[in-house]
């Protein structure tokens, strides 16, 4: 069931939301690696840059022994904007982990429960509460996308250095350059173990989907009054107040419509059936992959 | 004269400074183009982005339109890591503003006076003293970099939605996707005004640099006392007693240097002329125009 | 049903989390209080604080005037981490709601749906989706707590102003001071029409802890089976197995331990009775009003 | 000499600079403890805060023993705004502490050289470059300080936990909590060996004075030639124009003053005396001085 605010909105298919990680994983990938290339410069280039007691092809012996772009000016040291990129670009990549993760969380919710994330044999629970399975691992990744987001702001404090260089930075980056990277490499690993080992409840899907008495269609019916010649205000008041009825009674939708006599005027049951169907709202779930597929044929 | 910790260092030149820059706001705007691109897609694949009542042949239409790219899949919105991107690349560009505009103000200094922002004619420079001129755009640029470096956060915060979407973004970006892209643009707009009417002081630079007694050149006297044959432990030892004296003495280096026994042993006229000249000095501090212009070549 | 990383855990009552929220805005209330007494000083003492034109007397008079504070000692400005203290009660205060919010969006849920924010008459839920009631305005509140948050940084970066001042920190406090005093202002409103209007369903609530299958009161199994005897180890095991199985087939753990040799032999009827018990649970959620009413007495 | 915009404003006395930290230091100390008071309290309420199976009186012996107060409502845990704001408060004496390293750092500049972090004996102050002393310490504060910055911002992150707690707060905690706290004990320790230690050269503090031309008089002249009858923008134009002179041309302003017909014409040589007397420009600077003696006394 796809949810939008919390709330039962249209069905969609696990598999698009995993391939939608897929996607935005990628992005990361990229920005990561940019990101890495931009700091993989170095230079020897003086005590200011200007090589003042240094031949310049010094510098392209040694940055070629270590396999290091040549930053183009430097001053004592390579520009900082380099490393806020880099920072920035684990935080944003925290912050997909975070909401993949916050999505576990609440598919593992007790209400939910369309999935969870691995349990490992022989874990405990919860000390007190023995019945418990929590996304322990999930919340964890949360919390540290937060410590990611924070060291980001330090990164982007970094850059104004005082003229040819003040060391402020130094003391910053050896705290957050070690942490974010370790434990954005950290929050991959878990995230990873999760991802292999996700429990996936398809009768739950299904049970949640059926629990919604319907109203996941009521965009379609409001499509069929409106072809069948009502005008969308009209349309809308029409199924509003069945669907309200339908949620707060829970009855299907799909009766109420039939005994409504404004909406039995314009729904025949064929109609009905072809608008109550999942896997016609399903039809076009696959779009995504096949265009997946081709991209890569 | 070069500074690292606000202190002199080695000599660099203003055109150093500047072609830093220049290749540091390259790199930002790199950065920009790409995020704007990256959140230059659109999706019109129904509340969920499953296509459930949207064929998605009038997506194609739709986008092509209005030049847009395809979301690859999305929610009930296009993924938020691209707007976190983008955020943070504006943050990235105002603290690289941010370091040129404390690099004027450190030179518009009292003390320093080696440039200073445009004074705008019939400006008054402080209300209660008539004598001030006072870098209040470059201040004002620092300023507001931090506004842009506080809103990157909340893109970060952006993106972990929950499941197809919740609407928690849509708020918080009208607030700072606004700003930021706003306040980006008036600090480019403004420090475009600074360093176009920037007021360059040849002659300060120089006294400035005469006012360091020589000291700027104990680098080339530590190398010289090394190629006589002293260990650089000794050397270090001989320069750093003669530079301490000639800081606090203020009295020219290259005297006391012919007055210390060690030194003199080891320095001769023609030597301390080499060392002491600061054309030599700046010898290869045309190398990196010398690259640029090849590379445009 | 209270919950705990999203999970099930013990019953609590919905007063308790009112009485949480009420306290923890009581503390906000003074941090943001104490913090506006902090910035409610003034200085009238010259252009760097030293009264050089100014007589001392003057600055008395205009203060008490405005009904200021003085500073105890001013540079040209009342010093900064006056206003940063101000910013972060605002941002906490923020986060504060935000968590309240998130609560109310939680039990919005479809599948939850124990509670919800105030529907205004005539209000659409969803433009394709008329069965939809979303949370927007907890929503709206979450996402502006981030902009709270994120300009509590900038007001940490206004601190460390140069010398007797520098005026960095006047152009982003127009921004920031501004947009979180109004936010702030904004999202108490806002909550505050929602905690007035809030839809709370008692009869979901009974619903979703009786779905619970009796998994709630497995801490009280185990310390019943401790009671009995049993190691803490073993009467781990015997919960937790029992629980997972009226947890994955969805039957009531009473009657899975009724039938479980081990457990039985160690709980009668009556002490089953009395773990299964729901008021019994909650025999202690009323303290802490009486703890508060017992203060104001 | 007191600075604004770093550039010379009016005088002021290094003991008043300090007194500003002082009473800084005084208002952080103040926040930090009442922080710590605020995470100073425990809960022994159950899983959920209801006491579901614990006995309220067994949670006060229990707190009484650990010396804390008791949380007023808890859930699982102790609510985190209390966190946030022990994390805010850190970041603010960590920004204090920038300002004073920063105003150090300043101070230290090769054109200033009013004062200096101390300088341990043996110290190199630079690999390559002998004669420098760096402010290095200071750096260094100014450098952790955006890292108990970006903590802050984790702190506010962690307040709004699901329902009864979620655990995603814990990760994050040990890395900030732990990293603030520690971080904030360090600067406090090495801000003290600054100041125990600093070096300070009031004769380079009168001939930074001196070297301003007078300029540093100036709103003392301009209020004389308004007290002679001018108005205010007469007076102004008048000043301001021999000011910018004295300023170019590096000559003192009190002698163009007295070539200047329009100003000579107001100013006698009693009032010019009196206008350009150091002394009588810092005749309040003791001000702020006596009131602490008197709020002590």
């Amino acid at each position: 069931m796809g949810r939008t605010h919390g709330v039962h909105a249209e069905p969609t298919t696990f598999g698009l939301k995993l391939l939608g990680w897929w996607y935005e994983l990628r992005r990361s990938r990229e920005r990561v690696e940019r990101a890495f290339a931009g700091v993989s410069v170095g230079k020897l280039s003086g005590a200011v840059g200007a090589y003042g007691n240094v031949d310049p092809r010094v510098e392209d012996l040694v940055l070629a022994e270590l396999g290091l772009g040549r930053e183009d000016v430097a001053t004592q040291v390579v520009a900082r904007d380099r490393h806020a990129e880099l920072l920035a670009s684990l935080a944003i990549l925290g912050s997909s982990l975070d909401r993949f993760a916050t999505e576990v969380r609440h598919l593992q919710r007790s209400e939910v429960r369309e999935a969870a994330e691995p349990f490992a044999r022989g874990q405990k629970g919860s000390s007190a509460m023995p019945h418990k399975r929590n996304p322990i691992t999930c919340e964890r990744i949360s919390g540290l996308a937060r410590v990611l987001r924070g060291n980001a702001v330090v990164g982007f404090e970094d850059v104004p250095l005082w003229h040819e260089r003040d060391i402020s930075h130094s003391s910053a980056e050896r705290v957050v350059l070690s942490d974010s990277t370790t434990l954005a490499h950290y929050l991959l690993d878990r995230f990873a173990w999760v991802a292999e080992g996700l429990e996936v409840y398809p009768e739950r899907m299904r049970r949640n989907i059926d629990a919604a008495h319907g109203l996941t269609f009521s965009g379609s019916v409001l499509l069929a009054l409106v072809e069948g010649g009502l005008s969308r205000e009209a349309a809308y008041a029409i199924v509003q107040r069945n669907a309200l009825r339908a949620f707060e009674q829970e009855v299907p939708l799909r009766r109420l419509l039939e005994a409504d006599p404004e909406a039995a005027a314009l729904l025949d049951a064929a109609t009905l059936d072809r608008i109550f169907d999942l896997d016609a709202a399903l039809r076009n779930a696959g779009v995504a992959f096949d265009r997946l597929e081709a991209a890569h044929v």
